[in-house]
């Protein structure tokens, strides 16, 4: 399906777009199913949070009515959205008078293998180590470098997903999801206060658990304690959740907590 | 001028190119005078090491003849270079076959006071600490969110460039310049093996320098010892070099080397 730029089919930008010349954007992955998008409400509020933080002045009203319509036309598949800020003079100055640009791609559903969420992947050990940067941590902005350095790590099919450190030897999540742990019946997931990017399946996940009576922490979580686990998973917006049963040379079975979170979330991940 | 693609005239890219999605690429800022680029070889040995650092497969001998020609449309003013790794599926992994896009943007020569160059600047001091990743440290890759945000932190026309530390308080570079002093004679700047862009200018520099019997040194610089400097200046490939009269609320007469360095690259910016 052809894409929209500001509610207008469209398959190409402006050159001198700030997005593609400095990755001055945010995007935001999103699952749809009959037409409709049911962590919406998470997606947007993530997106508005980057664009006040970045200084970016999106019209959240008319992106959401742009992006209903669209995803009427979607159907079923995934919708991924591009915001930027726009074209601008040479120079990383903030233009005077932004004009944002609100993209709209469609794409089928991928075709994961149902073991991953049945069975439980092996997840591969990356080396590279995400960089700090406070300012931008949480944030699902355009500057993806990192994330194509480490996925270029592995090309053997084996791995579904590869867990990325930052450089004190902490956990942080994975390349195109976020990483729990479940040590004595608590669920714990990494901070993500120096980098990383904060999941909408990660927010929804701690949610619910937390209204289901379950013992959440958000918190530093060393690699060692990551290997002691008694339960890893990752999960993101699209898959929901995969269990872990391979990390860093070590087995593990798929979990009692794990499968109760993956009926806790069925209505996101069902079809 | 319109831009080029790949060699052709065109003014905007597929919405699906990964430049734009992730940042995935790298671009260069060239000074074209009569329609030539005197330090066209380091800007190409720059962009080549970026290509293989970052596994982008791009055609160099093609892109040479693509920029000689649009340079000498140019005749002067400023060449914009972006390569991108091209379209790819969705999802960060390397597409198997990449389809490299050279992009070629002309704009005219920016307009800075030609005090700047002559009795210096005033420099301000970013509270935004540049992140370390020694995997994209001294490329000018397209992942630039942080210096769009230094750049963002000042608007008073006064500071013609930001000074930019990274988290152990080391002096790094400037938004869009290299940052050098001088001490005792000898001519310094910092070591960019962690993070920030490596210049061309003070890849020039430097070796300009070291072959007229100049003392020269890379290496870690705390704040602390550039604010003992003798002598501190500003330097890239559009503008030369900015003595530094103000920053963090000290002062700096223009000082001899200063000078003598502006002197030695009087061919690459006179007009």
């Amino acid at each position: 399906m052809q894409a929209w730029i500001n509610g207008q089919p469209a398959t190409s930008i402006d050159v001198a777009d700030r997005g593609l010349a400095y990755g001055d954007g945010l995007f935001e992955t999103i699952k749809v199913s009959q037409g409709r998008a049911a962590l919406l409400g998470r997606h947007l509020e993530r997106l508005q949070e980057g664009c006040q933080r970045l200084m970016i002045p999106c019209e959240m009203q008319l992106l959401r009515r742009e992006l209903d319509d669209y995803m009427q036309l979607i159907g079923n598949g995934v919708c991924k959205l591009i915001v930027t800020r726009g074209m601008g003079q040479r120079g990383y100055a903030l233009p005077q008078q932004s004009v944002v640009q609100r993209i709209l791609q469609a794409s089928s559903f991928p075709q994961w293998p149902a073991a991953y969420a049945e069975q439980g992947i092996a997840l591969f050990s990356c080396q590279l180590r995400l960089s700090q940067q406070p300012k931008l941590a949480g944030l699902k902005h355009l500057n993806r470098l990192e994330q194509v350095l480490a996925r270029a790590e592995w090309s053997d099919s084996t791995y579904a997903e590869g867990a990325l450190l930052d450089e004190q030897e902490r956990v942080v999540d994975g390349v195109f999801s976020n990483l729990f742990i479940v040590q004595n019946q608590r669920l714990l997931t990494p901070d993500l206060r120096r980098c990383g990017v904060a999941g909408v399946m990660r927010a929804e996940l701690l949610a619910r658990a937390q209204a289901a009576g379950i013992e959440v922490q958000v918190k530093d979580i060393p690699r060692s304690e990551m290997l002691q686990a008694d339960e890893i998973f990752t999960a993101n917006s699209l898959y929901g959740i995969w269990p872990v049963r391979n990390y860093a040379g070590r087995c593990w079975a798929v979990g009692k907590m794990t499968r109760r979170l993956q009926q806790m979330i069925k209505d996101l991940t069902g079809e």
